[in-house]
């Protein structure tokens, strides 16, 4: 029995990145795609690249319609931007479909922290209760039982799964966090703007939003909910030419000064069994061992993000590094991890 | 009067930078080029994209040769890994040639620091003391007067200049400092290894060297100098997909709390008068303005660093940025400048 | 029923491709892969992108041998080097396994053809008359029931198929033809030679093995074959600085005038039959439509080549351009698709 | 005595090279640029890359406007959309200022081929007359007297050059010519356009414009002049991830057949004495010896086009390859080119 599944607005990268992987999904049938600016096309024609599955000849866009589509599907991917979204989300709901919103409108729990970080009010205050953060490393149990998932932004995702368990375990202290961040253009979105433009992003590095980037409100809550205690951290984005992925380089302090060699070692074994204990089982958390560091290539066009850690007895910093495809583990890959959480599928359908 | 000059090690990527740089400049005469590889062939067979340049014809690679390089120039660039590059600086200063060595092996003042990060003795301790920084901004009149210049590396350029300033105007807390570098690959020099072939580094960004890379000496050693008392950084290196550029965050603590709206205004004046008063007739520092950020881009192929920087309210911190090209205000336009103040040229002359 | 297989040199582009495809094939069993570099280490080592894969943390390498593969596996993959190839072969044919060859060795039935473009004799020419030519459109039943499979290289896959149903059908001349290539630079494989560094390839575009490149032994003798006579073709093939993908132009002569309007307008009718009529059913050809042209980026990571054509009323001439991924359809993707034919496994199995 | 000049359209790749180039001319004064969009900012503000250079900070961006233009410079460049540009040519010309025009509009004799190829009727027919094809290598003498130049475009160029010696001096023959082109992104110009995005054309080759691109009524009215008889040739643009180059690969069939060793090693002969006697002392033009083929990143920020051939004995075709910077040698270099002619400055002027 295959599940009827839609997206709206499936013609930006994360809509595409769905779309590829609910083609392939064994428990799914996407059932609909909508697109205002491709309505009456088939995905074939839009996007070569899926036309050698079937479903790609026959699945045409549609102009997004909440009504029609809770006719269709049971679960609506929402990949639009923020307050567009929230909007969308409204009617589906009512009409009892479940909701996966990717756009960042259902992330922050408190509507004054939206309108501050995103400068208007939130078109949906009333859902914010209800709304389930899709990180399932996080969050698994409520995920499963939620009709409303605001599924993380790409930063957050390689910012929040290093970090997390190592303040809940009280291993670094929640003061003065560090995320140096680098991520592949199609981050920017499908937009047709000078910025992006092969020319402009080729042989060019860039650090751009800087000191106060958006995805910060979202990191911060889950940061502050996993220290019990209000965490503010420093956030760097950069944008560097590759398609897909984001490096993340953080800046902990450990909870105690780890001292000699020894401390060093005490200390290290604690952030293994630490690690050990929140990832050693989760399929799509790559704790790297040895001498090996994390490497976009290792996990482009994949749900997994890689874990790698450093001590610095030099200055007693704690450096945390992660690797991730944005538009997977970093969004729609995600998004799925957490559909087939809401649906009692295995959780690595049509992941791997 | 043109002067004759040497590149000792010219078949690497900063070898190649410096023919570059030197065939074009107006008061040198590229007299001697040495490669054991391609002794031999002419500059223009070895470097094509050079071979419209008249003296590329005439000019040969020939053997590393000290004694006949003394009877044929009176300045010699090193542009050869360390180690050999200090035993090859011995005869030729002793000749009476001037050297501007373009490898570690001069940069590091105390020869213990040198064998702690290189792994071996230094091959000329004797020669440290007289040997001076190669950082025109912050050395000029020393290099004037050296007879050996030690040119200073990529990463350190990126970091020194942006700090230094900030440091010995005591706005900044010496403690703490981190500096998250993102480099071209060029960096890594014309070597054949399969981590450097275009598939691996193609889509591709990682950390490497952590903690403890070998820049880390003399980065420490000159911030110390204007911090006035030892200094630690952190310091995280990258391999990003580009043939040219380095791009440097920095997290900085300000000295003082600036607290309000009001002292963080106060403070963002006296940064921008330090930097003012540091770099404002610089003709290779750019400060940029307004929203304006660092790119490598904007300065491929040029001997310009660009500087920007933000106050975060925030988390208090100093956030400062660099872009420079690698190549050149990393490694050979910079040791060209260096030639130029020992000459008594222009600055700028071959640079622009 | 899992059937064991087997990869020798698995650790070059090709190897890492199949080991990538047969880890996740639904009928194989990736049993055993080898490596005198990597001996020892396990797959996951090696290769970091297929760690979370659990087999990929029990398969070692081994270094090759024959008679321990013998009795491992049933099929064994060689991505060796032409020449170390047919020397394997022979052993693993002797002791029953079937044999699956990516490199150039059993591609070409004339020993003298072979001695003439690869330079040394044929290791093993008894086994030519019992090696079929790996191209599933167009030797299907053939490789069905072969035991020794001479999988194509990749600028062949990306000539044949446009051109042999054309020929076959005397649609175009068969003299005159010319074949323009750009390759991606895996097509170089995995090794470190200054050619292939990020730095000599980011920003450059290059012919190269101009005019008698190795590949033109194979692609003539199978146009030859269509044809039903010699022919002899031009072929180009330039360096890209993509990771994969071939993009190779057609330039071809109807075998009669076209004419007027009318005429293309009916030769157009022809064409599009024939191919339809030689791939209308095929899994891994797309014919592209309307005003769309092949571009790599849309069959990168899949088995599909895309096909598109257009008739050049000003010239008379029929201009085709295929494009593929040059490590799955132009090597380890048709290889496997050999394997299920050879198996009786789905022709798609373990491709979609 | 510095010559005033100015350039229209300053805003796009070809303009902000024209910028760069003139910026740095020894015996120009940029006098005024002009941009819609930028109006009142200054160089640097725009363009930041050049902000090094003094005159960037005092030069304003204004509206075009060709009355001011005339009085404030004798020269101007227009980096228009054709069209447009021969509208802005007509009060320039008869203010008495010269022009040279860096798009379509003059370049093609014949006002009926211009609307074939360009869909609109010419805006300034009365003007052809006089304008000139700037190709300095083939027209010097008329560039030198020229008050309107027609500026080649960027595949022109890379055609025309290496096939003008070889019909003049009837080595091949005038029919069945195919030219075969890779282009950088830079070539698509500075627009905000889904298919010029960078993840768009990262990993991405594809042919387009196929069969009938603009370039081709310059390309085939100037080849034609040479052969002394009308030419139709083949032209397939292919679109390659790299910011700048032309590589061009054309398929020529000598007037005779070489035949054997002897033939061929004579036409060898003819073929290297044709172009010695073209190029040979041309400063822009480098004519490859040896195994050396062209390579764009050779070339790139230069104003010299790379020539190479081969004659391949199993086809009996001559082979010829050229590259080039699209933006120097194809488009605003060898617009300064012809204005050193046309001023009497040494024709390497600000292009070395």
């Amino acid at each position: 029995m295959m599940k009827p599944v839609g997206i709206v607005g499936a013609s930006g990268y994360s809509g595409e990145e769905l779309v590829r992987l609910l083609l392939h999904h064994p428990q799914v049938d996407l059932a609909a795609v909508t697109s205002r600016q491709y309505a009456g096309q088939t995905v074939a024609q839009v996007f070569p690249k899926f036309a050698h599955h079937p479903r790609s000849k026959t699945l045409r866009f549609s102009v997004p319609n909440a009504e029609l589509l809770a006719r269709q599907v049971q679960v609506v991917f929402l990949a639009l931007p923020h307050g567009v979204a929230a909007e969308f989300a409204v009617p589906l709901l009512r009409a009892g479909v479940q909701v996966i919103d990717l756009s960042a409108d259902f992330r922050v729990k408190n509507p004054e922290t939206y309108r501050e970080f995103y400068a208007h009010d939130h078109p949906a205050p009333e859902l914010l209760p209800q709304a389930v953060y899709g990180l399932p490393e996080i969050h698994r149990a409520a995920i499963q039982q939620a009709s409303l998932v605001a599924s993380p932004g790409c930063y957050p995702t390689s910012v929040l799964l290093p970090v997390i368990p190592l303040l809940k375990a009280g291993l670094v202290k929640p003061t003065g966090i560090i995320a140096d961040s680098l991520s592949g253009v199609s981050g920017a979105g499908r937009k047709a703007e000078l910025d992006y433009l092969f020319v402009e992003c080729n042989e060019s590095v860039r650090p751009y939003g800087v000191p106060k980037h958006r995805h910060l409100s979202e990191i911060e809550q889950e940061l502050s909910l996993a220290a019990g205690g209000t965490v503010t951290i420093q956030f760097t984005p950069h944008l560097i030419p590759i398609n897909r992925g984001i490096l993340t380089t953080l800046y902990l302090a450990p909870a105690e000064h780890f001292g000699d060699a020894k401390g060093m070692a005490e200390l290290g074994e604690k952030i293994t069994s630490c690690y050990q204990a929140a990832y050693g089982n989760e399929p799509f958390v790559r704790l790297l061992e040895g001498k090996a560091l994390p490497d976009t290539k290792n996990v482009a066009g994949t749900n997994v993000i890689e874990i790698a850690w450093r001590l610095d007895p030099r200055t007693g910093r704690l450096i945390v590094m992660s690797a991730e495809d944005n538009l997977v583990k970093g969004a729609s890959g995600q998004a799925v991890q957490s559909l087939n959480l809401m649906c009692g599928f295995p959780e690595t359908a049509g992941l791997v």
